[in-house]
């Protein structure tokens, strides 16, 4: 299981790259999908609430949407794939959207970043989630429009991760009926943040679970597993950082399209990324030390192995040369004819033996 | 003993994402306590006092700390105990707290740091400290909310970190009494910084031994030993750092609950918090030390196990040789038969042991 | 192929200091060209077009660029080799150039950087491609003049990188037409910045086969490999970082040459840089990574080789001494005589070899 | 005599938290001193001057010092011994100090900081020094009070640090009788970073002698001394660092106390302990450099003694092998009855010799 | 050659402290030449100029100089040697020198620095140069006042680095002549700076030669020379860092003495220093690389060498054991007797031969 979602990271290599090469030569403000090419239609579903009312709907035509643009209501807008142009275009030019915003939400290899162009704030993030059928980390990119009562959001495919959102909006379940189309923005960021403590946390068992193989039988498969996971959080972290910087440019931007009363909830999402960057660098720190340990251990290792040779090689070279001695056939070897000759040999033998185990006693070897 | 305390850190590392994960998907503000479960009744005392009077009491039910929001005197409201909500959310109602305080306060996998909401300060902090039953380090959330007049002290469970403060109340020792409620606030946090230096003196003990332990017999337990020092000024550092933070925001705050005499106090804990995280720093680099000197120290004894090898090798292999040479039973061997055939042998065998024995003296290999 | 890309690189180390030092002692400002020489004639062409109209030629005076000048359209004079400084000479002095940028455009080992000269914005960049011809990385440097209605480009050599910006104008395609010579200048660097991405994916495509043949087959020549991609990264890095200076520096200044509207697009190709900047620095991690995982597979594998040694030797050293020892010629040998002495050696020798071969799975060895 | 001095630096890890903890839990600005226990009476002096006159005195009571705090000429009184915190106490309610100020000056184990209380400043300090008697580099607090037209200095023992400054004004020479009491502050200060050149020196002379020793005849002792000195480093880094701060807050500081004319003398010293902190990090540069260098000596070594050891054996072994065929005791052993069989073996012998030799030398192992 | 270059800087560790050591305890600003002393007179030249008149001469006492001052030309007053303190101290006082400036100039181990003294602007910079004679870097102190209309530079020796901005005064080559004091100083500097571009591509040129070696012959003195190399970027850094501040300041000074068209020149400098200190960094990254390519290749070797051992060991001990066995001189061997023992024996050997051949075939270690 765990292999599998290494080759996922992996692969991830040439993601960050390969598409946009592809693209090098066009227009800037083109519009061309260039993630994973999939054929369903793109699902459309509206949810428009107030303080009392709510109504969700799922529609065919991007235009149905339209209407929801100036109503008094909060409307949220969700487009759960991104790959037929047309429907963002539409939509893009009745809201105003900038060219390069349209660009940048069908071309799925977006670095997160916020961007304010006055009547609307433009969020794009990684969405991280776990598939358990898979077993294994899949990334998604999200794109959030916050416009003066209304929320649009892309995602390339169809995910549960805004269905708590969801909920709470259809059971009227905490505040968010009571607040603006700002705080639908910050909801729908929160609950994506929330997923990336669950990826961290997986991390955190497998890390754990290094450590104590590393403990009960190191091997240089548990060396590949450590730096597969140091690939990983270098991948993590480099979604996690820009993270940190948008939600920290939400907080701090003058928009009229804020609330004062939502920016204490962006503040709390913000300690939360803080929170999940900070312990990916304790998990980088963590496995740096897990590696060292290793590399340790297979060192001492080593070191049994060599001191066993040694000693072993060290005693008995020096026995085999004396038997070697005795046993040329020289005519003339007065010792050969010795009663007591055979015995001295073994007594010196013993000898040597023994005075070689005390000196590797003493030198701490044995 | 030292065993047990490493027992505890290494299950930090779950702690930090386990419980937040476990949350995902609910609303921002929604008050479940995610800490231990624990089945006592929280402890509710009340301190109030000014210059000339004093009054100290516990209380059953939550309610009857109501009053002390709005008194002249400074009060000081003790909560041991954050996992009934239902005494938090009616405090928190009571006097004004914001949903994302009081989630915070029961939610006790906080970063350390210090919100300003006007009326009131909250600051949520982790409190260290040494159990000398468990021969364990603890660790405790502990939330301030720093009102007009008042202070509310949240603890995970009962401690003695406070008793010093409230023996000063008691006692109208030093200027607590004839200072207000911030002067309050800025004690506690004083008390549980300097827990932090027992924390560190410990670690300076512990690291102290690993050296001696290593000039006089270095081996890998020790070496395991210095990685798990190393994990804890991870883990260490990582409560330490936000706590600067804290401390330093609640300096350069313009908030109206500060009395300009209250500031160099806040100043002199800051410098407290800079001099713990420098040690923490320079704990790290004696670690590294450390390790290098371990790893050379094995490395250096490697040598002079191959060294020994090599040098009882190489002098008795060629001599070997040669009394292999006259084993043999060719029929036609002249030396055979010699009359000093033997004795020159011995005495080749003795030249080569000699230049052999000059040879390594030489590349002071002896 | 590979190779001679490396030959490349490894040649620019000279680059950097080379070509300045010799002209250590002259004037600042004195217009010598120091890049690599060339013969042939630079060719200049100018680009002239507003909305609805469109002039393209190419000149052979450099004389005949001047009314552009002050032209009300926009005019894009681009001119490929700057090894004739006479011409910059002239073009520069019509245009009111600094002597300073005059010298900076001839002289080819500049470092990216932007400078605001009130009347036109000097920006001078690195522009990277991959020839195909010789497998190789080539660096040019490419100068950009941004006035009021003009944009003068400098190439080393005539290149198809700005092809794309040309067909856009030829064709009117998106909305270069309707913008002015901000908006070209801006399309000029995107195509430059584009190209980054294509040679950072050959690096990525590069990195990855490196991965794949660390798992097949690590021998020295993947380590002399890795290292050499490590050190194209120390390159790629140093042209990159300070590219994202320049842009941001177009971004933020104040100079009236450029309308809000060009903004935008210069924060996209802003983060575009930063994009690939932060894959570089991914690649040295992963980099880092790769080389320890070779290192440790190395070391892994020294392992295994004195595994085999002292597990052979340990076991026949002692096997062969008693060999010898019944090898001596003493007269008086008792076993010597018995029937059962020769069977016994066997069994002795047999006993050993099990005990050690059990002794060395205990130690998990085998 | 370098070890000696090491083990001071050893006990320091414990001081830096040792005397803190033990002082946990009592009130802030109580005075207690927690440095080495003294029982010698302080000796207080004070010198007082202006341009014309010059007074000096040794006092046994310190209510003598209370008239110069008003006086018209600059007054400098000096405290050795900062043991008896009644002294401390007396003075410090005389001249109007904080009671946070006296609990430091007593707290010998303060992290160097500067605090501007309108009316005076207060400056602590870490003086470094070298004693010749113990061959020991000591550390000692010094706290230093400038006021409008005084200063007060408390140091834990008598040393001649000061003298200089002492002579200077003596014998009114320079500018210090000229100016004013923020200039003499400045003096003690100069004196103070001046002492640190000279532990900087010694340290530079005992780095230039391990690296002598590390060509001459590297061992596990220069091992030893290295990360001897690496700790030191640390030490002495942590000492500096906040030097710098507290002379650039000096300079920064806005107060009255300081006149126009002494702030380009600030500057000057603060140019001294960049010089100083830039030193120590060369210093932990060349460290690791020399490290390096030892540790690749220490594997060259090894190389050298496994290839003498492969080299004889790899000669040897099959020689010895085909000596120990002609040994055995078949008794249809054909080559044994050749009359040319014995020298054939030493041919065949001499032949394997060379071709390994040859190959060796290919190898370029010999 | 290239030990020489390398005694002379691991000489400058010293010289950074050792000789202000020796004035400690002295008062600031007394007038003690502490570089290295030298005999000859200084040598005082003064080149005067404006757009259409040029002096120059020689004059032997320093009061030639003084009607310079206040001329309405420029005036660039040159010494060359500052060991005759008299001289500058009467030049200073004429040219109203702060007593710290004077002490600098003399002090030959200053830190790069500037100092805006409002009537005149202090520089002190470290030259350096390679000296063909004795094949060795040079560092020599010099020190520029910028007044208005003047400029003094004092130089320890003569020097050839200013001659080229001498030829353009005296040719009137350039806006020199056209340019007031502040021009003088800048090419002052820019000359100074132009020869570290020389030092720096030395310096790539050894690197290059030691990436060659590497490949075609590692030896313990290729890692020798490159921790050399290592240690004189360490310097070099240590130099060129300051000189970025400096010239920083210089552009950033609000000094009445600079002329608006000048800043554009020294931006040019400042972009030099920048460009030098990035390839600094090149080099020691670079350098880095070659030390990890060394260690990899010689721990290659190392397996090499270890892999040789282990294969003719592990095939032949097991050989010659079975010799051993048959040269035992039990009377009861009933192999020994058959007719086929010998062949069979050999027919033995060679099966374990080809097996343990096949077995290292299979293993990769052939």
């Amino acid at each position: 299981m765990y292999e599998d979602k290494n080759q996922h990271w992996g692969v991830t290599i040439r993601n960050i790259t390969n598409r946009v090469s592809r693209k090098a030569g066009m227009m800037p403000g083109s519009l061309v999908h260039v993630g994973e090419k999939r054929t369903e239609k793109p699902k459309i579903t509206i949810i428009d609430y107030d303080r009392t009312n709510y109504h969700e709907k799922t529609v065919d035509d991007v235009e149905e949407c339209f209407p929801f643009k100036d109503s008094s209501t909060v409307s949220w807008i969700n487009i759960d794939g991104i790959h037929q142009v047309d429907i963002i275009e539409k939509l893009g030019k009745h809201f105003g959207l900038h060219p390069l915003v349209m660009e940048d939400i069908v071309h799925t290899s977006q670095r997160p970043k916020m961007e304010d162009y006055d009547h609307y704030i433009y969020v794009v993030l990684k969405m991280l989630w776990f598939s358990e059928e898979d077993a294994d980390v899949k990334a998604e990119q999200v794109s959030i429009i916050l416009g003066k009562g209304f929320v649009i959001s892309f995602q390339e495919i169809e995910g549960d991760t805004f269905n708590s959102v969801r909920e709470r909006i259809r059971n009227s379940k905490g505040r968010i009926r009571t607040m603006g189309a700002d705080y639908l923005a910050y909801a729908l960021i929160d609950s994506i943040v929330d997923n990336y403590f669950i990826i961290i946390e997986r991390f955190g068992d497998i890390i754990e679970e290094l450590e104590n193989k590393l403990i009960d039988d190191p091997n240089p498969e548990t060396l590949q597993s450590i730096h597969d996971m140091k690939k990983e959080m270098i991948y993590l972290r480099k979604s996690v950082w820009p993270l940190r910087e948008v939600i920290n440019g939400m907080e701090r931007t003058e928009s009229a399209l804020f609330q004062d009363t939502t920016f204490v909830f962006l503040k709390d999402v913000y300690d939360h990324t803080i929170q999940i960057s900070e312990t990916i660098e304790t998990y980088r720190d963590i496995l740096s030390g897990i590696l060292d340990v290793y590399l340790s251990s297979v060192s001492n290792k080593m070191n049994e192995v060599m001191k066993t040779l040694t000693i072993i090689a060290t005693i008995f070279i020096p026995l085999t040369f004396l038997a070697g001695m005795y046993g040329m056939n020289f005519s003339y070897m007065p010792e050969l004819g010795w009663k007591w000759g055979y015995p001295a040999v073994w007594i010196i033998n013993i000898t040597i033996f023994l005075s070689m185990y005390i000196y590797f006693r003493k030198k701490n070897w044995l």
